[in-house]
This record gives C-alpha cells, structure tokens and sequence, in this order.
C-alpha cells in the first residue's frame, strides 16, 4: 500500500495506525480527525505520518481508508468522501453490526471503487487515542464482510492486509455477524444490564443484596459498567439481531424457570450440565 | 469454646476446621465424614485434632456443632444428631438457602439446644479436602440468621466466635438471606446458563458465534462452568426466592427489549446509565 487514510484518532483509529506503522505496512499513514488534539497526539504516538483535519482532501490518493468514527457517523463520512475517491481504491470501517452500514456504503460507491466491511472485535475498558496501542489487536478476532456486491479482487488483497495485523481473520456475511456478535456480546450487554436493574428494583431489600455482592455476580455483570454511547449504539445499530437473540434468550430462561418451578430435578440438572459443557469445550474446564 | 464438631469435611468444613486450628478458637476440633481417606487427609492438613465416622458419638460433649454436609444432608443429619446433644450446644449449619434448613432445623432441636443458621458466602471453583485451606473465608461474607425463635444469647455467641474467622458478618432473617442470595447468586447462575443455552439452540449458526466469543462472553458466562450438582440444589432449596427474581429478571429484560424494539434512545441510554453507576457504585468505575 502506498497511501493509507485512517479517519478517526480513537482507540481503534490510533491503534490501527501504531500497529500499521510499526509493522511498516504502507509507504505512508494519513490520520483524520476534527481534533486537532488528538491528530498532535496521535502524531506523537507514532500512529500516522501526516495528518489533516479534512477528510475529502486526503483521500483523493488513498489506497485504503479505514472508517473509524463512532458508528453513526460511518456511513455520513463514506458519503463524503465517495465522490474524491480514485478507482481500485478500497474503504473499509470498523463498525461493531454491519449489514445496515454494508448495505448502504456499498450503494455509495462509485465504479470502480470498492466497500469491504469490517470489525475488528478488539477493545479496551479505556477510550480514546490516549488507550491507543500497537499491540491492541494481536490475536483478536477481525471479520471482513463478503455480500453479493463485494469484489473478490478487493476482499483478497484487504484480507491479506489484515492478516498481518495478527489478528484470526474471518469471512462472513454481514447478517451472520450481525447474529454473531448479537449472541456473544449484545445480548451478554443487556443480560448484565438487566440483572443490575432487577436488583435496583428490589426497594429496601436492595442494600442487603449489594452487600453480600461476591465475584459471581461481579463478573457476570461486568460488561455493564462499560461505555454507555456504545452499548446504546449496539442495540440501536444492530437491532433486528439483538432482537432475535433477546427472544432465543428468554425462551431459554422461561424453559430453566418452568423445571425450577415444577421442582424437575433432572430437567434443572440437564440445562446446568448442557451449558456447563459448552463452555467448558469453548474455554476448558 | 472446649470442644467443637465439624461434620462434612469437604471444602467448607474442611476450611472450617483448618481456621479455628489455626487462630486456635477451640480446645478441641473433632471432624466427621463417612470417608476415612478425608479424615485423614483432613488431619494431615491440620483441619482437626481428633476424626471419627459417627456423628453421635462426638457430638455428645459438644459445644459448637458446624454441619457441613452437602445442603439435602443438613436436615436430615441435624435430626440424626439432635437426641445427644447436651443443654447449652449450638448448632450451625453452612446451607446456601436458609429459610426450609431454618425452619426444620428450629423444630428439630431438643429443649435448651440452640439452632443458628449459617452461610459462608465463601468457596472456590475446586472441591473436596484437597481444596481446603485457612484462608478460605478471609474477608468474605457470613451470614448468620435470626428468627423469633432464635435465642439472642445462642446467637451472640456464635456471631462473636464466627468474627473471629476474619470474615463480614451479616444477621438476617431467613427469608431476607434468600432474597439477596437468589439475587446476587442464584439468578446469576440461572441468567448464565440461559445465555450459553440460548446459543445452543443457533443450529448451523453456532460454530461462528463461538468462534467469536471474547471476553465479555466468557465473564458473563462464568458462572455456568461451576459445579453442577450446587446449581441445582441452589433451584432446588431456593425455589421461592430464586422464581420470585427471575420474575424481577424477566421484567426487567422486556424493559429493555421493549424499548430496543421502539428504537427508545433515550430510555435505552436511561437502562445502560442507571445499570453502569449501581454497578459502578459497588466495584468502582
């Protein structure tokens, strides 16, 4: 690659130009941001060679953009910049759904140029260019997106980009990563959330509940005291999904209360030794 | 206290044996099992200074009698051992549901025989003597329990030589304990193991969804590794406590679902913020 633009200096944003960078993977890393902050910071962090604070005039070369604004702005930056884009180059964003932002960045392409989504499933408790780190992706999981629209040509060559980031690549389509990451990390988000709030509506039998608080249920509700504005985006981004999920989940739960309620030994021992194996095969026992 | 009796050398009394040695709160630390191989274990671990297999012999010069046994084992252990016990002993169990152990427990005791139910909110992801160890309870909750038959001398002695362990004590009514377990522990587990179901009924979809499963799958879900045969007994002795928040749950999800449904932003962002500083109020941010 000889120009790479990274428009937005956030965690993953500055973390994607460190790792770039330090793996020399392009001639030269451009960063965007509307804070002129940040891009100094960014700058001395060694996650870009130049930056600039206007998107349009630095991607009229670019090879490669990678879209790393909060998700509600993706698709509004792609639709800004299409139109300067030069053909045979590839954009890519880093939205956690994907089949609303595939859909409409694929229709804002023009000929020639070519939309690859994407999600690299890496994070930090921290946000922002400060959390930034050359290491934030290692082993991390990264999914590119693959629809009828999407070129082959333009897939292989950003997959074989983002291999080298070390990161365990995977191919799929938008709506089975929507799935996906509803299953594994939306519906954990607003299971954790719920079981807080149950207890917040426990009345004068909430403190003594808190008090007795121990590591179960701290770590079963950790994810809960993440970051507010993106828990909100996943439910909102990808809704259909997480709806979906919402339901498989509470006809699980229905299904464990009706044999706690029916005092159904065998059926509470089955659905405790059903689950306890699955994640013991994913995380070992 | 002379003589004291622990009955049940797993990983509670076990535990329990090996801190009164060791802060030397007792004259005397008799163990029971009906597993030879454990009593041995648990003298060479320092857990006692004398073992025998047949709880009624020992029990009968007893101050302080610990049963921990397995919890469907309390009851009928307690009754098994009640006839002997001379005037003055205290009786305390370490079930993690109180109100039926409490109750039965009460009725059972012979006149001037003294019932405090117990919880040791302490344990461990290994079992059994082997995983015994003095430090168990350090800074742990425990909880005795106190009901209009309680006496208030019984329970004064028990609660100053249970403060002594180095724990948190908390006393409370039965019921109120069983609340705040089922909240903190037992709904926990039952969300967990729910949430690992829910994706075990994906079909063809579950393989990528696993592939993709982070961290904050595996610590919502943590809780769904353990020990199988406590979860159920948990549903089983709980039942009341355990429906009644699940019920709590349940509303609770459908709050949230149901404003993801109407794309609610700013009740969605209500849920996540309120959930965040409870959480956040208890562990830190």
């Amino acid at each position: 690659m000889n120009k790479i633009v990274v428009i937005g200096m956030g965690l993953i944003g500055g973390s994607l130009g460190m790792t770039i960078k330090n793996k020399d993977l392009a001639k030269k890393v451009v960063g965007v941001s509307r804070n002129i902050d940040h891009l100094k910071e960014a700058k001395a962090k060694e996650a870009l060679d130049d930056f600039s604070v206007d998107p349009i005039e630095v991607c009229k070369d670019a090879d490669l953009v990678f879209v790393c604004t909060p998700i509600a702005s993706i698709v509004p930056m792609i639709k800004t910049i299409s139109s300067v884009l030069r053909p045979g180059c590839i954009v890519t964003d880093v939205g956690s759904s994907k089949s609303q932002i595939v859909s409409e960045a694929e229709d804002a392409m023009p000929e020639g140029v070519f939309f690859v989504g994407g999600h690299p499933m890496a994070g930090s408790e921290r946000s922002g260019i400060k959390a930034a780190t050359k290491y934030l992706f290692e082993g991390t999981n990264y999914i590119l997106t693959q629809t009828p629209k999407t070129s082959g040509e333009a897939l292989k060559k950003l997959a074989d980009f983002i291999e080298k980031l070390d990161v365990k690549l995977s191919i799929m389509s938008p709506e089975k990563h929507d799935l996906a990451v509803a299953a594994i990390s939306h519906m954990p988000l607003a299971v954790a959330v719920s079981l807080v709030n149950a207890i917040g509506g426990l009345g004068q039998e909430k403190e003594s509940c808190l008090r007795l608080a121990s590591s179960g249920f701290r770590d079963t509700t950790r994810v809960a005291s993440g970051n507010v504005e993106m828990g909100r985006d996943m439910f909102v981004t990808n809704k259909k999904a997480v709806l979906e999920m919402i339901g498989n989940f509470k006809r699980s739960v229905e299904d464990l209360e009706f044999s706690i309620k029916e005092g159904d030994v065998s059926k509470i021992t089955d659905r405790l030794e059903r689950a306890k194996k699955m994640r013991d095969d994913i995380y070992g026992s």
